[in-house]
């Protein structure tokens, strides 16, 4: 039997076309949001977009990063310290974007389910290190979206993923 | 070659017990509300979060009975507005996951990437149909997080599922 016939519930391309879809929308909220109002608008003293930025970026990139080289190095967010504009961070989320194809192209099916330690403190399959970077964002990008609210910006559709 | 010893990037029962645990941390941030405040509380003329519940409600187990009938509805949100307590809502939401569990038995790992046409609407392959439910929910319950932020509430961990 061909392992091609075997159906999986999710492929490994469709995966990464899913959270490089979420990365889209991620992307098209940075660019919403006033240049200002990135850095210093937030609601009930919760981090401004652009330090919820800083957590995506060091998240998905990096960690996947890690995963692909076996490569446990503990969490940290220094290296968007120094961005001050939008456009850097943009820039930032598209060099984010190339390494994450280029570094998911490394991984085969037999490795998400391998168990892998993140960040030194996460110690899960890797399918659910994935999962949490997806869903991380999914839910902070949420918050993003009642700040653009709030700031009487309409945020983009939720299902616009390109 | 025995199928069982195919890689699959994530299990079937694996990604039920993703959706079960974010549903699980939804929960949790409905009991967090306020009695008072899960019905009325909103920011920017926001959905208040039973709205928002009755939008997820509406989507979970209906959605889920529809693919594995292969039956397509409209949607349609009427079922949770007769709830009037937090309570209601619970019971609702505990009924669904039971819903969905039954649900989930009866779909084989071929029909994940079979296309459905959801509520008459979005034509999808089922896997992309689900994942959508998790995140709009993930998506939905971080406006919550500001919600209950905004009213001075610790929102559960992000990480916590069970």
């Amino acid at each position: 039997m061909d392992t091609l016939s075997v159906p999986q519930v999710i492929s490994s391309q469709d995966l990464l076309k899913h959270w490089q879809g979420h990365r889209a929308l991620t992307r098209r909220v940075i660019e919403a949001f006033p240049e200002k109002d990135f850095f210093e608008f937030s609601i009930a003293g919760m981090r401004t977009f652009a330090k919820l930025t800083d957590e995506l970026l060091a998240i998905a990139s990096p960690a996947l990063k890690g995963i692909v080289n076996r490569e446990v190095k503990p969490f940290t967010e220094g290296d968007t310290e120094n961005l001050t504009t939008k456009a850097q961070y943009l820039q930032k989320w598209d060099e984010a974007t190339k390494e994450i194809n280029d570094n998911w192209a490394k991984l085969a099916d037999e490795d998400f389910s391998v168990t892998f330690n993140l960040f030194g403190q996460y110690e899960f399959p890797i399918i659910h290190n994935i999962l949490y970077f997806i869903d991380n964002e999914v839910h902070h990008r949420g918050q993003g979206y009642v700040y653009l609210r709030a700031l009487g910006i309409e945020p983009p559709f939720f299902w616009e993923r390109q």
